[in-house]
């Protein structure tokens, strides 16, 4: 079997190729912007740059550490691969104390983050608003906001621009959750609260349009006992079952609560972190969802390669009819509503530039097809960073209640980090409003005390210096992003 | 000066007397529910009765506890003082290593109090809707909804149904804080709840009502600089500016979120929790409230005192009309609205019943006017018990955020109970909604987290056998009422 030059599945054995072409032949499906996708990977590697560099930036450090000209030597190899100088007083005592190099690492991972963040508007520019799904498309298909929770697994964590193609905005939400086991009762909130907006006319021209909940789980085509989604014990059959569970509940909490048809429209979306294709569960006509009714993205790139966009879309239409039928509903009840359709078509569509995304870039399958995060956000997301295997991501208010999410990270970081002399970085951050007076002290205070909280609750690795956790805040309604709170400023107030 | 017979403040010098009256003359204002406040003291003796009867019984029972038939008998003597058996494996082992009366003591603390909320339909039959301020009286004001923070202080915890005479319903809650620090953030989301349901339809009749914010903080005129709030070192200035404080960052957060005009209507009240006179707040014709522009309901009482109800009520009318033009303001700026005159009127009037209440029954000022709570409530507060001094109530979602309303609990009843021997019972009691699936369960997970958070917070003293938490969870929805969830069905679950 001959292969393409730009993509190869030989490192894993006995998974069918995404990707199957003759002699001469590539893998170039007609709905994919491949543009987009240049744009896209050229961000990749620059993010990425800003944290590979981070390591043998600090081995050079180490080597200089004894000789007398250290301090000046340190931040010019810091500002030659780093782009940025390190702190004074991580660098001066070394000649007698030898070089912190577990605080500098996690200095440096927290400093090239914020680097990503002050630069995400220029990083960003060439692709942010030429995705395909956007707040117009979300718009048009009916919706004023959608609300979407992955699971925690920084493998999802480029969900939003790469996987599914959607366009950041104040009507799109991610709240990532272990095992993509949201809350409820703070979803019933958050819809209330938009819901408000919506009928106190805060939403124009939003009148009539819903509002929608995604819940995203993963599996691994390659390893699937092994590398699908951990909070499941990789049982790919009990993590669709159970996200479709509290989908189905947060449906009947609003109904039964604001009365029937209250409830927001449901979609549940299943992601191969090996490949980034995606399965789409089509609700029915009555948007019940079935977990064994769905179209896979993979399935269609394949065998609509080398189709003209038109053939290609007719074969998705076709695809999507088919699912409809399935499971013995006759086409009329298995039919979703049409703007939920144009959605699911978006969607299905959108991918395929994903998928080959993967063949192009990443040999068709993720050379590391298991955790490789590098640091770990708890408390509310940021727009400003969606990419894969960046950081673990754990929504949560308190520990108290987010702990299950938080220790599945711990985990996964003693394996990443710990084991291998490193300090596991933990940002904390969260979101206020500059309109409700006194919310910005308050939620430093709030950052402070989940801060507290997760140096109490992981206390033996935070006494031995394997824990470090930076504050950080961003305004919702004003033009503050991610702004690092220093311990310094805690004492001074104090 | 000749006193009354059934009151006195000697005990308290230097204080005037809230009633002074001549030979033959007794304090009876005209405006005062006689018949309610016999039957409110029927229900105080009651309730008070279940609680007091605890530590004679315990006392009765240590006398006995090596004889032969101790088991027999302590059930017989429990039976008869506190009309409930006590648990057997508290007792049997009593002959080999001594009866634990730490533990029987929090027992018959949570037991007793269980009586009181199975009995509540019962005991409080006679008053409850016979308070002056309903529903009905609310509405009329032009408020669909009152939200009431007063301090967790448990001299408070009788506002409802005994200081503010206001007929408890599901359009009134209550939610103490540390110093009636409410939380602005959980404020907003309870507003946006209601504004959704009036909105959609859900609160008929409630379309052009609005929705009412009151906080209460306390001082005590007889001790000022002792017996005043804790959370605010007993400093009256700034519990009354702190309280004021967040109910204008309320207001000033939700208009600036959801519009101009959209932010609830406020309310300042003060309470002196030696007499339970209050003092109203009067807000102006903008809705702003000024610290020093208010009406004492102390002053009305002792100045109406012999007049027929007519006059009493032209009097107070005179008396807030003058307070409306204090601080410069001209009579038009500093006029109430009609709808919140009426319930500024309402509050005054109400309370003078409460103000001969403490007359009547406690001698014109409470013989204890420090703490005296049997045990502290974490959590939501419950509709079925307000009575002064019973139970300190701290408002919260989790440990980590209310930690410091829960600590200052801590800290009375170490005084209260650690000093002499006895345990800290504490409650952890929650509201689940039986519309919303998987409520129940989820709300048991949540108590046994904040139990698990309580024990790990005060572990030294749970560690000593000085701490008992008892779980307890009631339907908002349904008639479920503070349901005990035993540690036995945990552990029978796992």
């Amino acid at each position: 079997m001959s292969m393409a030059e730009n993509f190869s599945v030989d490192t894993v054995p006995h998974i069918e190729p995404i990707c199957t072409v003759g002699p001469n032949q590539s893998c170039r499906h007609s709905l994919v912007d491949q543009e987009l996708n240049e744009f896209l990977h050229i961000y990749e590697e620059l993010v990425r740059s800003r944290f590979s560099a981070i390591t043998d930036t600090l081995k050079t450090l180490s080597i200089y550490q004894h000789e007398l000209d250290f301090v000046t030597r340190a931040q010019r190899i810091a500002m030659d691969h780093l782009h940025y100088k390190l702190p004074l007083n991580l660098l001066e005592d070394s000649w007698v104390s030898g070089l912190n190099l577990r605080a500098l690492h996690s200095y440096c991972i927290f400093r090239s983050f914020k680097e990503c963040i002050a630069k995400a508007r220029f990083d960003q520019a060439s692709w942010r608003e030429r995705n395909a799904l956007n707040t117009n498309f979300l718009h048009s298909c009916g919706y004023h906001t959608v609300n979407i929770s992955p699971c925690a697994d920084g493998r999802l964590q480029g969900l939003l621009s790469f996987v599914l193609r959607l366009v950041p905005s104040e009507a799109v939400y991610v709240k990532a959750y272990a095992g993509a086991m949201f809350n409820i009762e703070e979803d019933i909130t958050n819809w209330a609260h938009r819901e408000l907006e919506r009928l106190t006319g805060g939403l124009p021209g939003d009148e009539d349009r819903n509002y929608l909940k995604i819940a995203v789980y993963h599996y691994s085509s390659s390893n699937p006992s092994h590398e699908g989604c951990a909070a499941h014990g990789s049982d790919n059959k009990k993590a669709v079952e159970a996200a479709l569970m509290r989908l189905n509940e947060l449906r009947a909490a609003i109904n039964n609560t604001y009365g029937r048809g209250a409830a927001p429209d449901i979609l549940l979306i299943g992601v191969d972190t090996d490949i980034d294709s995606i399965r789409v569960h089509i609700p029915d006509v009555n948007g019940d969802i079935h977990s064994h009714r769905f179209v896979d993205s993979g399935d269609l790139y394949r065998e609509s390669l080398g189709m003209t966009q038109e053939a290609a879309r007719m074969y998705i239409a076709d695809a999507v009819t088919k699912a409809e039928c399935q499971n013995g509903l006759v086409h009329n009840k298995g039919k979703m509503a049409a703007g939920m359709r144009s959605l699911v078509f978006g969607l299905l569509e959108a991918n395929l530039s994903q998928i080959e995304y993967v063949i192009q870039y990443h040999a068709g399958r993720y050379a590391v097809i298991g955790h490789n995060e590098r640091f770990i956000c708890a408390g509310e997301a940021m727009n400003e960073l969606h990419l894969r295997n960046k950081f673990y991501f754990a929504h949560l208010n308190t520990v108290e209640e987010g702990a299950i999410h938080l220790d599945v990270g711990i985990k996964i970081f003693t394996n990443l980090n710990i084991k291998h002399g490193l300090a596991i970085p933990i940002l904390v951050h969260y979101h206020y409003s500059s309109r409700v007076p006194g919310a910005r002290e308050r939620v430093i205070q709030r950052c402070r005390r989940v801060k507290a909280a997760i140096e109490a609750r992981y206390s033996q690795l935070h006494e031995k210096g394997l824990l470090y956790c930076q504050i950080a805040i961003s305004d919702k309604a004003g033009s503050e992003r991610c702004t690092f709170i220093e311990d310094e400023i805690i004492e001074a107030e104090h």
